[in-house]
């Protein structure tokens, strides 16, 4: 084995499909592929900063478990033997789950959230917890960006998508209040996800906002991405965002191809006018390449609101649910977070209620766009990973969709002039994860083929 | 036909099952049943002032419809050609929706709220619009009481309780925030239903409250609330707090006997001590009675806080729900409803986000006592109906209930010294609207037996 944990990144760089394939028919087993995982760590976690809890030999006793079972003939789960990264603000019990914060240092959950029992359920092996920013807002972690260390990977799942993009696990989960799923995906260069608000339950998730917390995955191209998320959508009487219906197929959705050639609607959103050049260019030249396929639309002038009614929601909530921090720990939290916090603090319920209207609003405005195209195509964040480490870069293109609940996607398909990725972003109405997983997945693959 | 409605008076205290039955059984038809309450309604409407839009002829013309639509053999839903009065803060279409307040005169809607669709395919017919409050909250309508008319009826749903009370209808739907269903019918000597929360769609009902707005039904025996609130009760995705699900059968249950003599918990809630002694006398009466079959218990102490948290929630959506009638028309508004306004105008979101918490905690705590009885027993009213007009009364022993969900009845069988009426008030477990209406039967025909 690669000292360097080479082998992970030539295994990652096949996708989780295709592991997940080669664990089945046996040309793989959970042992190697976790070794080569485990590697890669070791190589790189103290230049890349991605992992919050780490123990090699719990992820080894897993795999070995994993193919035992697989021997045995046992049942084997969609996951079976394939590595996850989880954000350090998912409880799991009896692993340590600090949310990036200072003050939960030493925290051990007593049980898994909802989504790690879907995980255990469906064969993964839980590879560690990975590197939230504070709390899940705007203070930075460790985390450096794999393609440049004196960058940011974007927040507030650092680790996560950090980890996915320097080879070290095929997949991992994360959340998204404002851009922190998509936008640290579109600085590292790796697919991310954010299904629509009510898809995934919060159960044992960090609270942030009530209104906006949704769990989001990053894999390197968006059939992994629709392989994981499919695990963990379902109703959960303990998250009342999630509702007892059918979920769709996402993983068979993304495999399909679409009936007719999909359609983009170009959207320039609010922020637009200070992206960098770079974004504003490669952009355009992709909205050219898909010639016919893509037609400009201008949002209606509701959305310039967006941007304040969501920090409104996001701050008041936060204030609420991050009471115990700031009443017990204000000295030990960073300067971000607890700035937000006292925002919050000062909202009026009357402007906090009225702020709840907006989703529905917003959504509304959309349906005429969205009954027009296939996906709406924007940036998924307004240049590539910015220099420094102090910031975690800007969710102006995340918070909207955020906001509306819309699933949204982003692909790493633009490239800016220094070398770094820059994210293509899809969003989709809101329940219509399936056709916006296919219509993903065709893009990808047209602009990667 | 007795000029002064007598006749409507002897019809009424047949119960509404049993005019359902003669009206199924061509012993009677809704022309006579209607006119009856018409004759009633024009004798006392001057002294009692119950309604605040009536139309005999549309009356008149709805009785005919249903009688020929039953002769014709065609389909008869279960409140076939019976009346029905409405609270005026429930939209009906192309008939004036008031909601009690000076701003929204002349106000008519498009479109019917939910439950009057729902009325209207039950074969109901719609005999007005009942007064309320202003907007539903403390600032009385012109409604007084029809045993004494010196004094309150009660409110918000004033209009609701005296026109049942009155002999003027055998049904009638009304709304509770805090308490407005249970006091005016303890007040009137009426029965009033509140069910759970979240069983009754207030798509097209006046918002004061999300939270806590609940949509309730008078009658004078617990067997027609159970007819009345079963055609109600249903899932509409217009209104999140209903959920698709099985909903109970309440008139079989309310027709039902209970397996073994029910058992109540009785309980003092918060402001006994503050209570009329001729209530507490009764009440302790009917303790007595009961013997073995009722025990008493202490709710934890964390109910002393209900009052406030409620009070917390009601004020700042009302303060966001009415922002325009502040905004616009502060100077016509009465003193009650601008005060509240404006206090809750001063809430901040954070708590006001506490507060919402408050519902989980309560209905835990009350997890122990409801599984030891089939219902909690307690008052419905600090007392008779207070001297004046000025006041609707206190709502000290129904805004916790309203705060829990918890579905709550009251029936009309204590006497004050004076010979007014007051109510004991039932209340079970959220969802098991179908075992209190059993209970309550019981109870009911015990004590009138």
């Amino acid at each position: 084995m690669a000292a360097d944990g080479a082998q992970a990144q030539g295994l990652m760089a096949l996708g989780a499909v295709a592991l997940r394939d080669r664990l089945a028919s046996g040309a793989l087993d959970a042992v190697t592929l976790v070794e080569a995982c485990i590697a890669r760590i070791e190589a790189r976690e103290a230049e890349v900063g991605a992992w919050a809890f780490f123990d090699a030999g719990f992820a080894r006793h897993q795999a070995k478990a994993m193919d035992e079972m697989r021997r045995a003939g046992r049942p084997i789960g969609p996951l079976h033997g394939l590595p996850v990264g989880l954000k350090d603000v998912i409880d799991t019990a009896r692993m340590p789950t600090e949310n990036g914060c200072a003050l939960d240092a030493g925290r051990v959950p007593m049980k898994d959230a909802a989504i790690v029992e879907k995980l255990k359920s469906a064969g993964a092996i839980l590879m560690g917890k990975t590197v939230s920013t504070e709390l899940a807002f705007m203070h930075p972690g460790r985390t450096r960006n794999p393609h440049n260390l004196a960058r940011t990977p974007g927040g507030s799942s650092s680790g996560s998508a950090a980890a996915v993009a320097d080879g070290m696990v095929p997949l991992a989960v994360g959340t998204q209040t404002a851009g922190s799923v998509i936008r640290p995906a579109s600085f590292c260069g790796v697919t991310g996800f954010k299904p629509s608000f009510g898809t995934i339950s919060r159960r044992g998730v960090l609270r942030q906002s009530q209104t906006l917390d949704t769990l989001g995955v990053f894999a390197i191209d968006p059939a992994g991405a629709a392989l994981l998320a499919e695990v963990l959508f379902g109703h959960d009487p303990a998250d009342s965002a999630t509702r007892p219906a059918p979920f769709p197929a996402l993983a068979r959705s993304a495999a399909s191809e679409p009936p007719l050639p999909p359609v983009f609607a170009v959207v320039r959103p609010p922020g637009w006018d200070g992206a960098h050049d770079d974004l504003k260019d490669a952009f355009l030249a992709l909205e050219e390449e898909l010639g016919e396929q893509a037609f400009a639309v201008t949002l209606p002038a509701l959305f310039e609101e967006a941007a304040a009614q969501r920090r409104r929601i996001n701050f008041a909530e936060m204030s609420r649910n991050y009471y115990r921090y700031e009443r017990d720990g204000a000295d030990r939290l960073g300067a971000p977070t607890l700035e937000a916090i006292r925002e919050g603090a000062t909202t009026p319920a009357r402007d906090y209620l009225a702020a709840l209207d907006w989703p529905g609003l917003l959504n509304a405005a959309l349906e005429e766009i969205l009954s027009r195209c296939d996906a709406i195509l924007c940036p998924a964040a307004p240049g590539p990973a910015p220099e420094g480490l102090d910031s975690t870069g800007d969710a102006i293109f995340n918070g909207l969709w955020t906001l509306c609940g819309t699933p949204a996607i982003t692909l790493p398909l633009l490239t800016a002039s220094n070398g770094l990725p820059m994210g293509v972003q899809l969003v989709a109405a809101r329940g219509d994860d399936a056709r916006l997983m296919r219509t993903a997945r065709w893009l990808y693959d047209r602009m990667t083929a």
